[in-house]
Order: structure tokens, then C-alpha cells, then sequence
């Protein structure tokens, strides 16, 4: 069951007032929840939690592999989030891993963005979408708010953030922001990704000797002017990849109001000591809002490198990182 | 129920051995055929064909709004299938317009895909995906062969081509090229598309004075020098827009073995006769397998212009788009 109008009351920023945009949400929770770690959902159907799933995967038998998968997944995940959740600002689903299971993982993706919106956190769609206009519409009808059919209104996704790709141009990216704008919700643009391979097209030189990621960081910053509230965040971020931590300070020069998403920390490589410089010029709890840090493997496979059991480890890791990205943005 | 094994019989070359990538199968598919036009299917559940529907919708009564425009929605679009296949080469499948009605998209989704293989034809999973390498390896098992899980093998959605977005960088596109050409299918890369935004970044002046795009062109060319198959023609093809048509000579010379996915036909301005420059410069069949024409809503929605009925129309405007660009390859 969704109760997005209760969770937007609960997020009203101090004035008393409905919330004007994302920027002021999302400030207004970081400092409720002292956290700017979003947990990383991006299960592989082969290898889950050990312990965690038996009685889910029981309970499907007869089904599909599909619905029996989905099921195990939707078990593990879940575990994952209850573990961690008090750690957490956001999940951030890794929508490929949902769709190599068909149309179960798709229902499982959606019971989990409900049980994710339980705990209070917000949800981040990872889909990275990008497409010509009238794609890009049905993209975030999909991930936000939903669609008038001839059989009714169909929900979406209910997602409160959204991962885009700019590669096809400002029209295509303008649909997204206008859907999410409308809810009070945002997206992350992405500028410089975690990848090793982010330097092919992303780190290429333009002709005004600059590299191709600052052109996205200025289409962000270009299109977020709109939607800077009161806390002075805006509702387009950006993906900054957490491994090369020297191009954040360049990046926050370009996008001052933008908040990152930092994927990449653990088991890429990125530390969170070192993302001081990601952090927007901004002062007390919009500062501390202005960048998240998101793990995914290194909080769901934590119980390898101790040996404790996988709820334990991954509560303990996701309270190590919550407590290292706050001393960051102090 | 899939046949993939009869399929590839159906598509083996000439010479009686195994196809050995997606270039050649596409030469003799396009040969037997006779038609490079490829069928875009993005429905809006909002508008249907007028009397395509109302028995889907009315054995549906009592299911969910998206089931219920799920089944409205695979009515129509197999009606619209069914009438233009004789006329066809592929269809291609925007994921946006089916992701929108959630679950029951997905499961509509993959009854079209089937549908459309038993016409005998290709299937393009137009989802422009593109991520960091192990998030594109899940999309991909998603859109073609699908992945190995506890609770069993889940078949993916079988497509023969996928659409992917080269921004990410090259070991993000490498999963995508592995993964369909192990299969015999193909990817194309967007290269140069056919929105007017398509300027704000794939036009952009690199250092070297040529548009960002071309870069995308010379990937294309590298990742799919390895899948050049007897033909001369590649496994890793290219979304160039058909609106812009004097750079479909230049991105030629670029990429001479890729097949070119041209999208933007009819609604969006292009016109299948200025499109000569597309082709390759290779004899015969490979030539004309070289550009694939796609054309969406003026195939659709060929009813309102001519007022008679929506399949007679569609099926109409099919043929006609099939031998203007037959002659064009001529």
C-alpha cells in the first residue's frame, strides 16, 4: 500500500509549508536521519544471502523459475533493508537485476519500493534511462507517477529519484525533470561515471579544451536552475563516480546546487574519506544533503570478509559508512 | 512457445553451414523478405486502435487498470503485427511504452516478442540501455538469453537486437556485444539520433574538429570489427536518425560494415528516399541489408489520414514504405 502523502508531510522542512521541490526534501530527511548513505540493491539471482531466502523459495514452489527467483530475491532484498535501513537515507534499485526476471522481478521491484518506503526512505530508480521525447515521457510515467489508460489510471513506480543519460540531448532529458518536478521529486543526470571505461566518451576532450563530463555538468546545472529551493539544492543531480574523487571539486565548482550520487565506494574501489570535495558550498544541513554516498556489494557481502552472519555484517558496514560520509561533510 | 532453433534454420546462408554472426543472418533474412522496414511498436495505452481491443479489454474485466490496458495493448499491437508482417523485416519494441503498465507490460511484452518471432520476424528490444560492466551484463541476460538463478534458468525476452547507449564508455558496450553475439544476435549503438536535442551533445566539436558523434561512429567500428561476418556486414550496427540524412554518408564512411538502424521515418520528418547514402558499399544483398528503415506512428496511425480502416491503412502504408526503400538500396 502506498502512503506518499503522509511520507511528503513527514519530510515538510521547518517553515511548516508543503514542500517546494526535492531540494528542500531531500535536506529536510538527511538531517532527520543523520545519513547520506543510500544502500545499493543490485542482487544477483544466483548467489543470495545464505539463510535469508529458504522459506520464500519454499513457499513459491510449483512456480516459474522466474517467480521462484524473484521470490528468493524479494526475500533476500528485503532481509538486506530491514538490516540496514536505520543506517540509511535511500535505496537505490539497480533496475537491470529486476528485469532479467521478467515480469516477476518487475512485481518484486515493486513490492520492495513499497517496503522500502516503509522504513521512511526515499527510492532511487537506477534504470539510466534516456530516450527521444515521447520515450522519455513513457520513462518516467514508468518510474514516477504513473499513465491514463483506457482501463484506468495505471501506477508507476512511485519512485522519488530517477537515473538518467543526457548522451541524447536536453529534449530528451526534459520530460524526466518536468515529471519529476511536478511530485516534488528529482533525478541524477549522469556526468562522470565509476567505470574504468568512463574515459572512452565521457573524459574526451571538446573543443574548448574541456572534457565532455563538464558539458554534462553544465546541462545540469543549466537545467536544475528551476528547481533550486530554499535550502539552495535542486531537484537535477548528478552521478559522480565515487573513484575518481579528483574531478569532484571540479564538478562541484560547475553544479553548485546539484546533489550527487557517489556510487562506487567499496567494492569499486572509492573511499569515503576522500569525497570531502563533493560537498556543496552550502551551509549546515543542505551541505551535508548536497552529496550521497551509495554502496551495494560491500554492505550485502560485508559477512564475507567477517565471518559474522550477513544481517550483523551488513548493519555494521552500513553504520561504518554512515558515520564516515557525515565526519565528510562536516 | 519459442522455436529459436527452427528460426536460425530458417535464416542459414546459402552455402548450408552454421550462421556465423548476426551480419549474415540479417543478409539472407533481408533477402528472403524483400523489405529492410522495420516495424515500431510504442503503444499508448491512453489511444488504440478503434475495435482492435474491446474483446481483450472485456475478458480482462476485473483484473488491475494495468492488466487491463496490458491486454488492450497486446490486442492492439498484435492486430497492428499481424497486419503489416507481410511487409516487415523486424519489429522493434520501445521497453518505455510497455515498462509503463509494469508487471503486465513486461508479460505483454514478451507475448508480442513471441508473436513477432512466429511472423518470422526479427526482434529489436529498442531499450537504449547502457550502464557500468555488470549492471550491462544483467541487462542483457534481461533482453536476450536470459540467467542462470537458485530457483532455475529464467529465459530472457529472446530478442535478436538490442538497442544500447554508448556514453558509459566501451566496457560498458563490451558486455552487450558479448553477450548477443555469443547467439548470433546483434546491438546498435546510438550513434547520431533523430531528436532535435541530438544536437546539444552528440554534435558537440571534440578536440580533433569533428562532432562527438563521429567518435561513437569510430566504437562502433571498433567493437565491431571482430563480428564482420562472409556478408561485410557486423553484429554491433548504429542508431542514426533518419532525420538528418546528410550525415548518413559521412558516418559510411565511418562505420562501412555496421547496419544502420534508422528510426524518425514518417512522424518525425525523415523520408525514406533521401536515405540512398545510408547503404554500404558492398554487392547485392549485404547492401541492402546495410540500413534498416523504422517507422512507428505513420504505420499506426496511417487511418487517420486516409480514413478507411486502421489495418487496411497500416498495411498500405507498410508495402509503401517497403519498396521506397528497397528502391532506395537499389
Amino acid at each position: 500500500m502506498r502512503s506518499r502523502h503522509a511520507y511528503r508531510a513527514a519530510c515538510q522542512p521547518r517553515r511548516g509549508r508543503a514542500v517546494s521541490g526535492f531540494g528542500d526534501t531531500i535536506t529536510a530527511l538527511v538531517s532527520r536521519r543523520e545519513s547520506q548513505l543510500v544502500l545499493g540493491i543490485d542482487p544477483d539471482p544466483g548467489v543470495l544471502w545464505p539463510g535469508a531466502v529458504r522459506d520464500e523459495q519454499a513457499e513459491s514452489g510449483g512456480g516459474t523459475p522466474a517467480e521462484g527467483a524473484a521470490a528468493g530475491v524479494l526475500a533476500g532484498c528485503r532481509a538486506l533493508i530491514d538490516a540496514t535501513a536505520p543506517a540509511c537515507l535511500a535505496v537505490k534499485f539497480q533496475l537491470a537485476c529486476f528485469e532479467r526476471l521478467q515480469a516477476p522481478g518487475w512485481s518484486a521491484l515493486q513490492t520492495l519500493v513499497d517496503h522500502a518506503r516503509a522504513h521512511g526512505l526515499l527510492v532511487i530508480a537506477d534504470g539510466k534511462r534516456g530516450d527521444v521525447p515521447v520515450s522519455a515521457l513513457a520513462y518516467a510515467q514508468a518510474l514516477f507517477d504513473g499513465v491514463q489508460t483506457q482501463a484506468g489510471f495505471v501506477h508507476g513506480l512511485g519512485a522519488d529519484l530517477a537515473t538518467i543519460n543526457p548522451l541524447i540531448g536536453g529534449d530528451a532529458v526534459a520530460p524526466f525533470v518536468a515529471a519529476a518536478r511536478g511530485r516534488g521529486s528529482g533525478v541524477f543526470a549522469l556526468v562522470r561515471t565509476s567505470n574504468p571505461g568512463a574515459s572512452d566518451v565521457e573524459d574526451l576532450l571538446t573543443a574548448d579544451g574541456r572534457p565532455l563530463w563538464e558539458r554534462l555538468a553544465r546541462m545540469v546545472a543549466e537545467t536544475g536552475a528551476a528547481g533550486v529551493g530554499d535550502s539552495g539544492l535542486s531537484d537535477v543531480g548528478a552521478v559522480m563516480g565515487a573513484t575518481a574523487p579528483a574531478l569532484l571539486m571540479r564538478a562541484r565548482e560547475l553544479m553548485p546546487h546539484a546533489v550527487f550520487l557517489l556510487p562506487g565506494v567499496g567494492a569499486q574501489g572509492g573511499k569515503v574519506e576522500e569525497l570531502a570535495g563533493a560537498f556543496a558550498p552550502l551551509q549546515g544541513p543542505a551541505r551535508r544533503a548536497s552529496a550521497l554516498v551509495s554502496a551495494s556489494r560491500s554492505i550485502a557481502d560485508a559477512y564475507k570478509a567477517t565471518g559474522s552472519d550477513p544481517v550483523s555484517a551488513a548493519r555494521a558496514e552500513a553504520e561504518r559508512l554512515r558515520t564516515a560520509a557525515w565526519e565528510a561533510s562536516g
